[in-house]
């Protein structure tokens, strides 16, 4: 290990203590100081952003930068509204049915220095200051945050700005540093200071780092969020009522960021002998094409698109492909028959501009190939409001594979916000009982204390008598 | 595998729809329902757990009867009161900063078929219808237990019991189900059909299964309860005002249950010239040699005494060991010194009777062995309350290795209750954000699903504009 991330982790395990003892209020003032200095520095970020992603500054990158600063002041509503920490007192009980209750008093504390690996396709909000970040912060933890090689200088520029926004704010030195190149990745990962890791990306690089994290002396916390196919199921009734409108829809979400969003619509399934090829090609052959990200994600979805157009069954309705620097978005399509048998390579998760139709004869062998699909972050149903009995049998299937449904939607577009989840059964996450977004996310970075017996002197303010920060508690087993 | 756990398998897979679309209130009747058969039962049971286990009639597996079916009852109030399922509704809003929201609600539902592998210690408690089936039940989620091949008949008999009670309560086939010897439980938890397991037992047991847990194509939630030492520091003022009782109330919990509890204090730091060596060996001399619950953890128990006795700078105090076929306590001593400069053999629990005395020279040099200790389930206190201000200091370090710090009490006994937190860093558990004994620890057992956009029939009854189970939700943000 060199000295520089040995003196960053060390650093980060300084300043746990004190972010430990910081206020929730603490906390939501330095995520507040965090966003007004990023969106401050818009004019300087987000061209630098574009040059370093080739993605569009307006209204993309401005539009995901508000978004950044956006979730960084939303985790502080959610400090300063308390529940997060799931107060909970239980007086003495000399009568408690099991036996006498000791006084027993639980709150959640910060799981410690945290490791997160940004993603590639979101230079914001999956980045350096993005949700791992705001949600590991707000938390208490410090954050080692290893930086994404496809925006190297946008990484180091947004932590001298994070770390500057938190210095000016108060918040311990050490609480926040950003570390380059894999190495240095996988040696703080490995690294006994580090309490727990996150990460977005691809699934081979966030299973090989999961099986590090689990297979070290002391196993820790590693939440992935990884691949996903996100089907969209399209019932024959809103096939009929809109199958064009459904057509332009569908290629609009599977091309948009040139397919690189973890949520894009990779299979849609339609009824055979649903008449739309012609709408589809037009819709598809209509899309700009668009650059991808960096050489690397774009050789490795020429790879996985000509596996997927050679594999058996499956048919190109439109091909699109390379265009000097730019991608055209492809299209393809495989029956369900052919997919029940299809293997990884028409199953699984292509990263960039392509999607595949798969055609079904009835709800039966929809429902066979659905109760087959590899699970992911999200499932889509584009249905009529009369065929409700249809869809409702449609509904256990997909739960069971997503972690957020939709109706008459796209998947691409994840808002923030209480109710959000963006995870699901593995391979959309490595930890199926969390969420990487929305205000939930916190839930990762903490890990419950009780307290017995303890005078109220001696108690952590959030479960002192007088309940000093007015946190929302149950107590005797009362809301 | 064999055709049965096959079956058995398939059984829980075929359970799993029917079980997550049942109510939690019909959950609740179940839980209920298996609570009065177990009460029913007493007479048959407890003689036949007292044959297998060698733990005394009464009080101890009578009064751990009434714990396992209070807590099966408690998990009845949890699903009744509904707060479990952290039911949010965020309603469209087209000023939401980040851009316009779509109406979207979240909700918990059941992870899925879960292995449990029994205790050894707690034959009810932690056993067939102990905690973990509790909590994943009342999830709704099936549960295959594989029993403790120390109570085989006891587990058998507990299960049958079980299953007729869910039967005749209404509930799935297939959703509960024990299973013999640890190839089929091997087995059963490298199968795709199960979604999350859990364990009570060693480190050695529960880290080789956590590894294959981790390990399978498709790694599942592994909730592993493994060891823990649980330290006890004893101040100067408390040694000088009730350093006699300080005394009794050690010998008594290290040695209750013959030390075979997780929460056994395992470590007492003294200050250094306590001068409560005769008091110890008093006490501890004073407790009745007691049976070990079976051959191979009496075995256990002998080689790491053993190890514990033969380490450099270990002095014996009171010299226990075995006497045919019962146990008598052995007490041992060393200076923070050598613990600070010892291996595992002292570091790391011993699962027995048998617990060692630490003295230490000042308030510095117990913060400094603090914080090298091994994480833990429990940290206990015995201060005075005008040393407030030093204890102040010890709780960071205390919070930091342990799940539940105690003040003036003795860590065996753990309360069953809404604030109760049995968990704690690696390797206390391996899964440090959840508990296995409380009402939170549903939680292990339940993952976030969202719905956007969705027309109110196709809801979720507890995601419904209605309200029909009338939950407590978060709405628009307000609680």
């Amino acid at each position: 290990m060199g000295t520089s991330i040995d003196s960053v982790l060390s650093a980060a395990a300084a300043a746990a203590g004190p972010a430990a003892a910081s206020t929730p209020a603490e906390r939501a003032g330095w995520l507040d100081a965090v966003a007004d200095a990023l969106d401050a520095a818009a004019a300087e970020l987000i061209p630098l952003a574009a040059a370093e992603t080739h993605l569009p500054e307006s209204p993309r990158l401005k539009g995901e930068l508000a978004r950044t600063t956006f979730q960084l002041r939303l985790f502080g509503d959610v400090l300063r509204d308390g529940a997060f920490l799931g107060a909970t007192v239980d007086h003495a009980d000399p009568e408690w049915p099991m036996g006498p209750r000791p006084d027993i008093r639980r709150v959640l504390v910060p799981i410690g220095p945290t490791l997160v690996f940004a993603a590639s396709n979101f230079p914001f909000a999956f980045s350096v200051a993005g949700g791992d970040t705001a949600s590991a912060l707000a938390a208490g933890c410090p954050v080692v945050l290893k930086a994404h090689p496809g925006h190297e200088e946008l990484s180091t520029r947004t932590g001298e700005i994070v770390r500057e926004a938190l210095a000016a704010a108060g918040a311990p030195a050490g609480l926040f540093a950003v570390i380059h190149g894999i190495d240095d990745g996988v040696a703080a990962l490995k690294d006994p200071r580090i309490a727990a890791a996150a990460f977005t990306g691809s699934v081979a690089g966030g299973r090989a780092l999961f099986d590090i994290a689990v297979a070290r002396p002391t196993p820790i916390p590693f939440y992935g969020e990884l691949g996903s196919v996100n089907p969209v199921v399209v019932t024959p009734g809103a096939v009929a009522a809109r199958g064009a409108a459904i057509a332009t829809g569908y290629a609009g979400s599977f091309s948009l960021g040139a397919g690189q969003f973890c949520t894009k619509p990779g299979l849609l399934f339609l009824p055979e002998g649903h008449g739309l090829e012609e709408d589809l090609r037009a819709a598809v052959t209509g899309v700009a094409a668009q650059p991808m990200l960096n050489e690397r994600i774009a050789d490795g979805f020429t790879r996985r698109l000509s596996e997927l157009s050679a594999a058996p069954g499956v048919e190109v309705l439109v091909e699109g492909g390379e265009d000097g620097p730019v991608f055209r978005p492809s299209l393809l399509t495989t029956t369900a028959k052919h997919f029940a048998q299809s293997d990884a390579a028409v199953r699984e998760e292509c990263f960039g501009p392509a999607s595949l139709v798969v055609t079904y004869t009835d709800q039966a062998e929809l429902l066979e190939v659905l109760d087959g699909l590899e699970p992911g972050l999200t499932a889509t149903v584009q249905g009529e409001e009369d065929e409700v009995e249809l869809v409702r049998g449609l509904l256990p299937a997909l739960t069971k594979v997503a972690g957020r449904l939709l109706w008459n939607d796209w998947p691409t577009g994840v808002t923030v916000s209480w109710a959000q989840q963006h995870g699901g059964p593995y391979p959309a996450t490595t930890a199926p009982t969390t969420t990487s977004v929305g205000t939930a996310a916190i839930d990762r970075f903490l890990r419950p204390v009780a307290w017995q017996g303890f005078p109220d002197a001696l108690l952590p303010e959030a479960l002192q008598n007088a309940n000093p920060w007015q946190l929302p508690r149950r107590t005797d087993g009362q809301r």
